[in-house]
């Protein structure tokens, strides 16, 4: 791209060549995503060196694309009152996401950038062949230097008070530690309390009658598309795969793609998990598409993105009204349901089970295994705890927190690939998920009246249509705290997610 | 890419700077490779619009990086008899192509590269409209600009004799008309003349016993699997899809990729389908991949490639020997052909019928429906053919050479897509792998002696180990007439063809 030195250009001109430069990285940017969406689902295995190739090549081309300097010089002439006075214009939303994309790009050096992706592939494949071994002190050197190398980023891009803040500054825009202490503290308080409970509690010792049946493959594919066209998710515009993995891609206007994974004796695995990344799926599908390729046209954060996902995976599918339309189909559909009541049923998907795994936990217990990551993440980027100190910090927090301590790194602190990928600051977006679901659920409920009974008669259409309105078609306008006061008339507050928590849970196993 | 312009550079230096630009090109051919792949294997309904832009936007990058300059000035240093007087080197074959793409990317006009993909882009789209609605009206002036833009990218091109030789040395480097014309008219004199044989020989009247039964598609899928696995194609580093089209993509190493179609009560449409592009993946599979991304680890030709896919597809597959070894199988998994002799199933894979579809066509009358449109394109591109005066052409020639005359134009002059894409001088590449196929078995067959042995035994290793040794790991070292003479000795010969047909079909239908 050339500025055009030495011509005149007014701030409409380059703002249009801003954004057709923003549709170029963006195309590029939904290339690569398909890359490693084909790597995940459908490469052939003596294809993989190939496709590093390639991402290696798209790459280049990408930060090349994202760092030329005459960005900067674009920006500094659309940088006028005309287009930025109004904070909430479209224009002044992709201005603000431009600066702020290409100032962080540039503050990091090259060498650091080359440094930190290497440090993230050699970690994510050291990390997949250690943790089966259950070899920390494998794994161990490479987490050095990516705790080493994820510090030295965050001076690189500065920060006021905690260098975490940069980090999490990453994946959840103008979140700090400061303003999310209070909040998980009093969550995982309250958390920790409702666990002892439902654990005294005479049901606690009812155990699932729904998992280690069996539930055919076929069957457990045929029901999650069902299930998850019905709530909304355009499945012409979008396909359901299988990987390692699940994860949801939006590839671009019309093709937003979802994955899973089936075990035969578990209903429960696959089909959370297609509704998890359905929601995913219709955020993507939301968004305002006539201004694809320039950032209005994007989740606006982790968290928020998570909260889509979160509310139809527990707060929606979870629920006693799901199941009054649902169950009788899916009792049509697998036998091995005919002999389980609903009530059964109910109680079997809502089971609270303090574990190690946050990917199998619970409603109840799975922030608790969030908050955890937190805290140590931050002491590990202040210095305040050692890698070499990592496992101990971890066991303990978990007999403190769970009451379990794992009995091998491979279930304690190597569970987790996010880490070795070097995304540090990512876990709490989980969370805040959860926070923002119960918080923006809340509001529906009030603004739509009882969603129970459209949702009983298998009617999802007034709830998506509300978060298309108020969430979806939005993308970035607002940053996360300011969508949150702007759709509910209030700030962030953990007590909408802990009330929903205690109502569900107090009547699930009778406290 | 910058020259560097002022320092000095040597030979050697200039020569890595192009393999590392001609690697960085072909991943991003590659790329484009896999993008095709997935819009015509995956890609959800609505997500066609967004492909196009991805498309669009890679292939400006793409012209950009193939047109730099500096690949012109880095090219004049590394022209010195060091590098390029032994003409089979390395280095000297991947001097000759970059010179040869570059000279060829850069003689046409950008004006008219725009205007070519667009034509081809439209031409295709009203195509695949005007066919089923038999519309010749509406598709003939997209054809009469497409010839028009043609016929400027001959002259743009330039040639000795022919405008024609420019289009055809896009497919088949070297090949001209005046090569082409006297083999062309001995075969189809030939093939004419067999035609008749057949047609007044007293087995004409038997038909096929196998089309119209049952083939359940996941058999058909399975069985054609095991059969492209036995034959060498290496599926740990490919895979089978469904697409409307089959083909075949190389996407690079460990990662070749073929699909077919099915229909329930064909039997050899998915299975010769699958055997063709294995055909064509077993070449890719066995290109020099020690210097993938430089020109020498590309097919060598169009036709030379075909020559793969047809080998296995005829030459072996619907031989005797081959189905004395797979018949039990295909009996043991499709019931249907449990009451077929394998004396009824040769004959039906073997069933000669003149018929209107190229695509459909034996191996007989196929190739005269190649030459029928070899002519109307030569004449088409001198001018001496107008696109209004074409459907009347292409009718006689149906008359003359294969005895019918098309009743519509979707079955006539309508039938193929490659006119509408701007795919001149295409055609005769079939052809020329079908020439080429027959000489090199002739001559693989005095190397090794009889196949039909180790054929009849499962065992088709010695057969595939030549093909790799001869020709896959060749890539584009030799021309394709030069490849042909290096291989077997002696100058493209018809008569290879001629003779394989007249004595197969001799015995088929007892002539």
């Amino acid at each position: 791209m050339h500025a055009g030195k030495g011509e005149a250009m007014n701030a409409s001109e380059a703002y249009s060549r801003l954004s057709d430069h923003s549709k170029q990285v963006s195309y590029l940017g939904s290339v690569i995503a398909l890359l490693h969406w084909d790597e995940r689902t459908q490469i052939p295995s003596k294809g993989h060196p190939h496709r590093v190739g390639q991402l290696t090549a798209l790459a280049k081309m990408y930060h090349k694309m994202t760092t030329d300097p005459v960005i900067g010089e674009l920006l500094s002439v659309v940088e006028i009152p005309d287009l930025t006075s109004d904070k909430l214009s479209v224009e002044a939303v992709n201005i603000r996401e431009w600066r702020r994309i290409y100032d962080r790009a540039v503050k990091i050096p090259e060498k650091l950038a080359v440094e930190l992706a290497r440090a993230a592939a050699q970690g994510q494949a050291v990390w997949e062949k250690a943790r089966p071994q259950d070899d920390w002190p494998l794994f161990k050197p490479y987490l050095e230097q990516i705790i080493a190398l994820k510090r030295e980023q965050a001076e690189a891009l500065g920060y006021e008070n905690e260098p975490y803040d940069a980090l999490l500054d990453n994946y959840e825009q103008g979140e700090t530690v400061s303003d999310l202490e209070p909040i998980f503290e009093q969550l995982v308080t309250a958390l920790v309390k409702l666990l002892h409970r439902i654990q005294s509690s005479s049901r606690c010792r009812d155990s699932s009658s729904i998992e280690g049946r069996r539930y055919p493959i076929v069957d457990q594919e045929a029901f999650g598309k069902d299930v998850a066209r019905r709530i909304g998710y355009d499945m012409e515009a979008g396909r359901l795969d299988v990987s390692a993995h699940p994860f949801t891609t939006g590839i671009g206007p019309g093709d937003v793609r979802i994955t899973t994974r089936y075990k035969i004796d578990s209903f429960t695995e696959a089909f959370f998990g297609v509704i998890h990344e359905a929601g995913h799926a219709m955020y993507h599908q939301g968004l305002p598409m006539e201004h694809w390729g320039t950032p209005i046209c994007r989740p606006v954060s982790l968290g928020l993105n998570e909260s889509q996902a979160r509310t139809w995976e527990n707060l929606i599918a979870r629920s006693e009204a799901f199941w009054n339309y649902f169950y009788p189909q899916a009792q049509a559909r697998f036998p091995s349901l005919r002999e389980v009541s609903r009530e059964d049923f109910y109680f079997s998907i809502n089971l609270v089970t303090p574990s190690l795994i946050r990917t199998e936990a619970d409603e109840v217990t799975y922030n608790i295994h969030v908050l955890l990551r937190f805290e140590l993440e931050v002491m590990l980027t202040r210095g305040e705890l050692e890698v070499e100190d990592l496992p101990d910090a971890w066991n303990m927090k978990m007999q403190k927190y769970i009451g379990l301590v794992p009995p091998t790194h491979k279930d304690g602190v190597m569970q987790d690939i996010h880490w070795s990928s070097g995304a540090i600051g990512y876990f709490p977006t989980y969370t805040l998920g959860n926070l923002y679901a119960a918080q923006f659920l809340k509001r529906a409920e009030q603004d739509l009246g009882d969603l129970n009974s459209s949702m009983a008669g298998g009617d999802f259409t007034p709830l998506l249509l509300w978060f298309r309105e108020k969430i979806h078609s939005q993308g970035c306008r607002y940053l996360p705290r300011v969508l949150v006061q702007t759709v509910t008339g209030e700030d962030l507050n953990p007590m909408y997610l802990i009330n929903y928590l205690e109502r569900k849970y107090s009547e699930i196993y009778k406290l």
